[in-house]
């Protein structure tokens, strides 16, 4: 099959969803994946390294978008300003998948190797926010504490999103996060 | 060998750290780590699981360290202040280690292995924190957010702490830290 086939990274990825859910991450081949989407074995492996891969791959997004908004944040901004810049940017792309979000997040949890690969995207948002910030001239432990401090904020309000008892938009949940922290490293509670 | 060897711990540790520094971590194995110690792989075992765990076990004892520091802050004490002093008895504990610290620190940031087990470490202290901190009554979000801020503050503190250009104790590096979290997150930059 060596003909183009229509959208096939995005069928693998729902293929792989549904057999992650139903049977579990560890339990479920790339064979079986392929044949849930209806495409070959060579096809998946022309859209994913690995079964794993299908759950990170849209990390580089991601951070290309974190970063560019926080470096395309207006000059002047706060630096607390230029992060939740960054964080809006990056939340956006999320707002419309809900659902999929959650999927994906009770699928990782249930997995002690997802779960760290998971932690080490997360350092590599913070490692890369940190970077951006620097390049606007921000000092070294301003734009470490900042860059950890919002992917923090970005890691709760993430969790708070996802939760089903929770209805409001993750961009409200973000502005929640950070007010709450600045509240919090104030000595206000 | 089955008699009592004194301080057979330590001496299998030291003996592990020089020889991940002079050969590399990979490189090394638990028969050289025991020989070099003039101990038995036998005797290794009986301490440390496996090779990498030798850089690690004392994780747990930090741990235990930051939690009830944490819960034992006077009941006045405010949210960002219980922070603090989970994390200056946790710095307390390392205070006196600081070459040590620096030679496994370089052993770590050599290994994409060791560096994942790090932020596993790191993530498990933030969660106990956080539990520590809703014992005292705290809420959840404000809980979660001071647990992850505190520990970032940890992670950047004990950067610095370790770079051979600084001289400053890490107990007033993490001070530092906490008043430009609070700066940061105010707005002040």
């Amino acid at each position: 099959m060596g003909r183009w086939e229509p959208n096939a990274r995005g069928r693998l990825a729902q293929a792989a969803l549904e057999l992650y859910l139903d049977r579990g991450f560890e339990q479920t081949t790339v064979a079986e994946i392929a044949k849930q989407a209806g495409l070959t074995e060579r096809t998946f492996f022309r859209y994913y390294t690995d079964k794993r891969e299908v759950l990170f791959w849209g990390a580089g997004e991601l951070q290309r978008t974190l970063v560019e908004a926080t470096a395309g944040a207006p000059a002047t901004a706060t630096l607390i300003g230029a992060v939740a810049a960054g964080l809006d940017a990056a939340t956006a792309t999320f707002e419309e998948h809900r659902e999929a979000s959650r999927r994906r997040q009770s699928i990782i949890s249930a997995n002690a190797e997802l779960r760290e690969r998971e932690l080490i995207k997360l350092a590599s948002l913070a490692t890369a926010m940190a970077e951006a910030l620097r390049q606007r001239g921000v000092a070294d432990l301003a734009a470490s504490l900042a860059a950890e401090a919002g992917i923090a904020v970005f890691k709760i309000a993430f969790e708070r999103w996802i939760d089903p008892a929770n209805q409001r938009p993750f961009s409200l949940l973000i502005r929640e996060s950070l007010d709450e922290l600045k509240t919090v490293a104030s000595g206000g509670y």
